[in-house]
């Protein structure tokens, strides 16, 4: 890929075309480069960050709630992904395999960890003997590989970061609590942390994980009416505990099979979180995740520039010593316009701007990228007022980003209702569902939507299934995904 | 693996057989499990912590001195390895390869990394274009895969975690003072964080990285008299830039290349700090990067119990907020003798012990993993106390090293006299070298020793080829390693 290539030079509107919007604003706003390996992206500082600022707020989680992190190998055997058959028919056709090493065939096949299941229950059978060793909860942080046919930045790319968590209990009823706890730690952590409403629910049998009892998601709406899962947690039984041997001898001293769970989010939650804040002008990055939280720019003519300038670091030096993350940008060689819209662009939350009469004034302007809006307030307030806006703009962003998803987010009673409101919009439909795959299957071949999840609290519960016109036995979302 | 060859009864005196004593102490603190795949092991909560600590540390060394994290494709093409001459030959027989994916056989085989210099090189060659976009100083946390024949848990396995910092500048000058300041990080960092003294110098052409002008290393000591190389810095000239192009526009508006470097720390450093500071009674981990700093342990009878664990949990609750580390073990169903020796064989630094006639005196006891020293102090002054005692074990630790390295580093004129040495002790020793491969080569193949560095200040310029007697060129520190 040459540099002209990825060089961008004006954002594509959302309205004219929303995949070219999305490709442009993450080049521009370097947070990739395309890799010379197919489905492959490089995650520049400027994303990395962001996926670092999600770990260190997951990992708090995590571990608050008990779990350790440890490592498993990336490398696993052909013969464990035979061991659970659902597993294997879900995960066969998206391996890369390692066949040769050290100068030499190998023996047996190693595929590339799509997910650690098999590995980590090889392991578990090994270090669980007892109830004494029960609950076990492990997340690990890692790559992973899936050689999708289709890939799209962030969103599915053939190696993603993420982290899994895996845990063994002695008993249906604290794995499903289990299940449910961490379900409520991604929820949280995607409205709170990145202001991204979330619809949580469970995944219809068609749509959970291979080789899980019972999935659940949280499903979020990007700004062109698509759907993203933005983590997952399952539930699954014995199945893994019996395909390798998870048993503990229980309190009464009876052998029994572990009920494990695992759970999920990655990378993919950056190319979420541009898709439902993002506007025209570029990225908008949800306070609490972005690298940079405020940008200081110096302005006013050149003979104030050096006094406006030392002031600047002072009042960057007691938002940085207060916790903000905050950069000062006082380039000689580029406007303050040109500023302006560049970090417009790369979506920093909020811009402070400081010339010769607020020096005067003692004042300082607040930009913020959400609403325009500016605030000219005391130097003396700034650390409270920054604080405070920093606050407000999460809190504009997760209300915006929810008014959309309701405007866009119909009740529906028949497939052909739905399919008119496709015809003019985007979004999601709530509707009833039979629970037979021949019925979600006609959704999917004549609206390209599938079902999202089975919403926990829907607006409504519906009545019929919008195909057949019988009896609805769950209400369900539909949408179109990635 | 079954679980009854990974329990450990008794670990091995270090004087019998350090290895066994290695592995037994690892497997009995339970640090890892091997894994099913060769030569890879499973990183346990108790190891990955240590790793989470050493992480964080140096994250923030690096990120101080202006780089920042980014995240490049687990996959290499092969053409890509054939750019670099040298590169190539030195991991062609490490690599594993990646065949087939996606159920197809692929056109071109995809390594698996074993370092990143050759896709970081294509990189920097699309985004470095100007002066003004060096130096690019870039970080990157991941897994390596080296498919080494002999492995040796967290010393040598066959994949591993890692960093490795890529950076790309201007000229020589820059990119060797870029090369010498991680060195010195890597130095300050094994000494100050991990209490290992090591030896800073120069690696002999023949023990460069391959690719590399220069490499730069620590050396360690391991109680058994080997060296551990725990950290290297590489200064590559324009060898990467060259193979992939980067180029620049200089400030005179000239194409030129770019002077890169890389450097790195593994997971190795995880076995070096126990093979460093172990004894026969177990673990000893050193206070900065131990996951447990203190360990409490309420004793006494049953009577007081309830009473002792409540004052306990107030003390924990104080250490904590202070910022210790600090775990308590009120299990009933295990002696405090039993703990104490548990958690001196983990290695835990202080071990607080608190009992009713401590509780009637306002005391509480302080003992030292290190000393095995006993301390009576006032629970008032508890936190202060457990500070400065961890500061003291972090200091004990270093000198002890420190002595033990002096003692068993010895400096010699001839061959004849680096085996007599080697007949009843085992170290490292300083001799003169002519330079020539043959030499060095003779040195290894007599004792067994390599070239560790030419150290940067050695106790003693040599003058003479310890193997040819010519003119020494350099004074090298000889070692066995693993």
């Amino acid at each position: 890929m040459s540099n002209e290539k990825q060089f961008v030079k004006e954002i594509t509107p959302q309205g004219e075309d929303f995949s070219r919007w999305y490709l442009d604003v993450i080049k521009k706003a370097d947070l990739m480069s395309y890799s010379p390996v197919r489905g492959c992206i490089v995650f520049k500082p400027d994303s990395y960050e962001i996926w670092e600022n999600i770990q260190r707020e997951l990992d708090f989680k995590f571990k608050e709630t008990g779990h350790r992190n440890a490592y498993f190998p990336l490398f696993i055997p052909e013969s464990f992904f035979e061991k659970e058959k659902n597993h294997i028919e879900g995960f066969n056709p998206e391996l890369p395999w390692v066949t040769e090493a050290g100068g030499e065939k190998l023996e047996e096949r190693l595929a590339i960890r799509p997910t650690s299941e098999t590995m980590i229950g090889h392991m578990y059978a090994e270090w669980i003997n007892s109830y004494r060793d029960l609950p076990l909860l492990i997340n690990q942080w890692a790559n992973v590989v899936r050689w999708e046919k289709r890939t799209q930045p962030f969103l599915r790319t053939s190696e993603f970061l993420w982290q899994e968590g895996h845990t063994a209990h002695e008993d249906e009823q604290d794995a499903r609590r289990e299940t449910m706890q961490m379900l409520e730690i991604y929820r949280e952590f995607a409205e709170d942390f990145l202001a991204i409403p979330v619809i949580l629910g469970q995944k219809t049998p068609s749509e959970k994980f291979a080789g899980a009892v019972d999935t659940f998601s949280i499903e979020a709406m990007m700004k062109d009416g698509k759907a993203v899962q933005a983590g997952t947690s399952h539930y699954l039984g014995t199945n893994f505990a019996v395909a390798f041997d998870i048993k503990y001898l229980d309190r009464e001293n009876q052998h029994q099979f572990a009920h494990t769970t695992s759970w999920g989010v990655s990378t993919r939650l950056i190319g979420a979180l541009i898709m439902v804040h993002g506007d025209d002008r570029g990225l908008v990055i949800p306070p609490k995740v972005a690298p940079t939280q405020a940008i200081m720019i110096p302005i006013g003519p050149p003979k104030s520039r050096d006094q406006v300038i030392s002031r600047v670091n002072e009042l960057y030096a007691e938002l940085k010593k207060a916790g903000v993350r905050v950069k000062v940008d006082d380039r000689a060689d580029q406007s303050p316009g040109w500023k302006f819209n560049e970090y417009e662009m790369r979506g920093v939350p909020i811009r402070l701007e400081l010339g010769p009469r607020d020096m005067e004034n003692g004042q300082i302007v607040l930009v913020s990228r959400v609403s325009g809006e500016k605030k000219i307030v005391a130097q003396s307030d700034l650390v409270q007022e920054v604080e405070n806006l920093l606050a407000e703009i999460h809190q504009q962003m997760y209300d915006k980003a929810k008014q959309f998803r309701d405007d866009n987010y119909i009740s529906v009673d028949s497939l052909d209702e739905f399919k008119a409101f496709l015809e003019t919009k985007r979004g999601f439909a709530l509707a009833g569902w039979c629970g037979s795959d021949a019925c979600e299957a006609q959704v999917k071949e004549e609206t390209g939507a599938t079902s999202r999840n089975i919403p926990f609290t829907p607006s409504v519960q519906k009545q019929v299934c919008l195909v057949c016109g019988e009896t609805s036995a769950h209400t369900v979302v539909f949408g179109r995904s990635y």
